[in-house]
């Protein structure tokens, strides 16, 4: 998406690949809202690195990511002996693994460029199949959320006031995002709408990404304590909630994001406020038969108990908030029941959480 | 309420008076929770921006501040003659109106004290009437508390997990507390409970506060963020709501309270958890017809777009967490219908909210 630079605006994806110099040009992540960036890395080791000291977060990001990972260390193989370049693509994949040994989606993308250079005779041939095979991973992660941002775009009427949790924009794609997706799409078509921004603490996410990226983007939004938007529901500001999803069950269209998603949900359901959520067809579990099998990832508890900010002089800095000798809890999700759910935008279309189940071949098909 | 120092716990209310060097004693608020400390001021011009300054906040707190204040600056006088004296009263009056102009309980406090003083028929008499009145007005105070603990005990049982909401606690009372007192007398009565503090952002005075007071009392607690509270209702590990009021309607049984009270309402009903709402007399506004009529402050964005906590180095600071170039909506409270409230703990009982008003007689005899 688009980002100011000066006077200029430019755009960006998130994550993209530099043939010539066979580098991975990445977002810095850890910088943002309070400086944008980008970094270069330059061999498959960085480039690791980079996933697993969260340069770069987000499902559809890491995964592009690790894409171009297998490519450019196919890349930097020398010679032609074909058993010698598998070994060596099996060190970078297994460098790979060791960064986030618990995400799924670096996995399945290195899985998939390699299951692709198979086709290639030599070492060339396959060195330039898991580049094609790279960008298209990369490619198909933004064409699934043009996708979203296509058939969501129906929801965003003119004069829409609208509440987000968290971060399910741009930075966690290759570009666009999944929740905001209806938004750029519904800027593009030149309609105007107001966002609240929940803070979302403990890390905020809503406050420092999901604000940046409408900032750059000219989006008009406010940011708001998690605690403000059942009493704005309650005075009639909020007309639409729109959410992303870490794990959405295609067997019960139960929804895992972020803390506080689940309340969000209630309170828009007390209000008759429609509640969406917008996935990648990737998030869907199709294994998972209750939501209370979803692991619920404790977090640590010093999130809770100060913030991450900048200082007066624009350093980064965390501060102790909290009584000092109080602990926390720190539950990372939760699960929001599909009764409390208008409707999933997939790629494919907007279903009722419960139509998932008989959409599995549609959903399941990639294309 | 008790503080540890050292190996010691010690007894301490909010405010109290030293005749004996006509001076008034406040826990210095804006230390806590990193620091514990007391201020004493020399003269009723510092009492009154100690109050400005908000070095004691809560209205029970500077109610009696005001009381204290009154007496104070009556007693510095020094002369017989009678109308001298009253002009020298109306100065140290209007100090304190100066002080924060918005808020009721200083006023309400001072004339109490001023009324009583009508009855001494020398400066000296008024003089001695002044500091027992104000002596009288914090006592109430604390009784008050004590009832609404006596009323407010019986609800917890043994094993109890409770959910409190921003700071009603004895810091801003001049001692117990309105939401804390049930807690701390099932204390007192050796009952074990366990509390969950919503952090309450944007000022955080659940993770600041309310997890000092419980830390010094030795109560069971843990800090949560405020997204958290509707995940842990769901996994069925909260029993209890209890909060304070800024304000409640005796007409309608609706209660204005700090941002985010109305969401855990909300939660509450829907989880089938009992919610309860402890007030002490003067916060039961008899006056206002509907909820849609109470004010509500639009606060600062600066609180919602970073936090105060202290650095590495024990500093109190002030980071800007969200995106820089980004605005912020920041309503300081929310109103929560009756329809929502199990209870209202009053020093007189407890009662159903719609009941408050065939109860305004005995609501409003305050001994």
């Amino acid at each position: 998406m688009n980002v100011r630079i000066g006077k200029r605006t430019q755009h960006f994806r998130t994550v993209t690949f530099h043939a010539g110099t066979n580098r991975v040009v990445l977002v810095e992540h850890r910088l943002l809202p309070h400086r944008f960036g980008l970094i270069e890395t330059a061999d498959f080791r960085e480039t690791a690195r980079a996933i697993k000291d969260m340069i770069v977060r987000g499902a559809g990001a890491i995964g592009a990511t690790a894409a171009y990972e297998v490519a450019q260390g196919a890349r930097a193989f020398r010679g032609r002996d074909l058993s010698n370049f598998s070994r060596h693509v099996e060190r970078v994949c297994q460098t790979l693994r060791e960064a986030r040994p618990t995400a799924v989606d670096p996995v399945n993308a290195m899985d998939e460029v390699r299951r692709a250079m198979r086709a290639g005779k030599t070492v060339e041939e396959r060195q330039a199949i898991a580049v094609a095979a790279a960008e298209e991973f990369a490619n198909e992660d933004v064409r699934h959320c043009e996708a979203i941002g296509k058939h969501g775009a129906k929801l965003i009427r003119d004069g829409l006031r609208v509440l987000t949790h968290c971060n399910a924009g741009w930075l966690a794609f290759v570009d666009i995002g999944s929740a905001t997706a209806p938004l750029y799409a519904a800027q593009a078509r030149g309609r105007k709408f107001h966002v609240f921004c929940d803070e979302t603490r403990p890390r905020c996410q809503g406050a420092t990404l999901t604000a940046w990226e409408f900032a750059q983007q000219g989006i008009s939004h406010e940011v708001i304590a998690d605690n403000a938007a059942g009493w704005l529901m309650a005075r009639g500001e909020i007309d639409l909630v729109i959410v992303g999803s870490d794990r959405t069950l295609g067997r019960t269209g139960e929804v895992a994001n972020k803390i506080g998603t689940y309340t969000k949900a209630v309170l828009a359901h007390r209000h008759g406020i429609p509640f969406y959520v917008a996935i990648p067809l990737s998030t869907i579990d199709w294994k998972i038969r209750s939501g209370r099998d979803i692991p619920i990832e404790e977090r640590n508890a010093s999130e809770v108990l100060g913030a991450w900010g900048t200082d007066g002089r624009g350093r980064r800095e965390y501060v102790r908030v909290a009584n000092p000798t109080s602990g926390a809890r720190n539950p990372g999700f939760d699960v929001t029941p599909p009764e409390l759910i208008t409707g999933i935008i997939t790629p494919k279309g907007i279903f009722r959480p419960h139509e998932l189940r008989a959409k599995r071949a549609l959903l399941q098909d990639r294309s």
